[in-house]
């Protein structure tokens, strides 16, 4: 039993085992680029490692729009900034005056965008693994990002996924089909440096919570039946 | 410009790059695990991954529910067994039967079970980056499930994703409150192998689609506006 496990456990060395740790502590969410083209290869190579996250019944609902052209990002851009005062509205006092302080985005900078999408309709209507859940082909797709934004990280490459925009203007601007879900829209490219920290942690905006905060044995809070 | 490139691509070593995608290439969802232990560090340091996803407005709004009770996962077994008959009324004749032959968990064999939720509410109602799209509190606990089942990998364990199961009732089992979404229910442990390719894939069930089908240029499906 304890070969079986040695043998599973031996196809990482401790280095590549802190490889990948170091990719995911070490991502961030970049939105100051430096204006160097990114490589084709290396947006195919963060596009593949994209399409090798798993899916529901392996439905790889997922498509990448990828963007070059300024005049489309311009375009995000302003639907960006309509977005955004929307949001601030949100927000009172000190509070609005550092959210709207805050850089949220790289569109224009970036030299690539990526708009990711799920289309919930691939493979029919029976999907095996998504009929209790019909949003599973959704997380798979997050998955996808996750996946594309720890490739871009071991490429030197920062990513930043801009939440602030409004789904309807996104699709009228790239050319969406109504059926098709809009996921993330994700700015890529060579950052002006990773930091060491979320920004939103280092400006005071939340804390890190303790990791024990969020977890607990074996039911939730640890709660006993009958308590 | 260039040196800045540089130095940011320098952070990660050709090796250390090689590792990160080896463990998105060599990811798997596992459903047959070995009975061997896993160790509470290791246990520790997947959920520390998780923890570190990216969160819309550094919310982290996931919990991590850990469990190793025989009895729970017998519960969750019989939800799973349940859900699955249900699931199966919706394919037909050679589809059916290939769908009912295949393994799609390993609940009670796993020695660690971890449910992954989700508290909208966590922070209160405005969340930056959270108002045009509601749903970004769950992208991101997809994020950290992403992380969790990379950061195994390289540990050489086993994550298996079971999405055939009622949410209902997993609710019900693990006490966890109406206000909270459960958005994964992962098993955990050594695997009896990692295969090369995924099971729906080799058992026929679905291809995997070619990059170049999923990958589009500037707009959706690469169409010029007005065609």
């Amino acid at each position: 039993m304890m070969d079986e496990r040695r043998s599973a456990a031996a196809t990482f060395t401790t280095s590549e085992r802190e490889a990948v740790y170091k990719a995911i502590f070490a991502r961030r969410d970049v939105r100051r680029f430096v204006s160097a083209p990114v490589p084709t290869e290396a947006v195919e190579r963060i596009l593949l490692a994209a399409h090798h996250a798993p899916s529901v019944g392996f439905m790889q609902p997922w498509n990448f729009i990828v963007i070059r052209d300024p005049h489309t990002k311009t375009s995000i851009k302003q639907a960006f900034l309509s977005a955004r005062a929307q949001e601030a509205e949100r927000f009172f006092d000190d509070r609005k005056k550092l959210y709207l302080s805050l850089k949220l985005e790289g569109i224009e900078e970036a030299p690539v965008n990526i708009c990711v999408t799920c289309d919930s309709k691939r493979h029919g209507p029976a999907v095996l693994g998504r009929s209790l859940n019909p949003q599973t082909d959704i997380y798979s797709t997050c998955c996808a990002i996750q996946n594309l934004w720890l490739a871009a990280r071991a490429e030197g490459l920062g990513v930043g996924w801009v939440s602030i925009l409004s789904e309807k203007r996104l699709k009228e601007i790239l050319l969406i089909p109504d059926h098709i879900a809009v996921v993330g829209y994700l700015c890529v490219g060579y950052p002006q440096r990773f930091e060491s920290k979320p920004e939103l942690e280092t400006v005071g905006w939340l804390d890190r919570l303790p990791l024990r905060d969020v977890v607990f044995d074996e039911t939730w809070d640890g709660i006993v039946a009958g308590d």
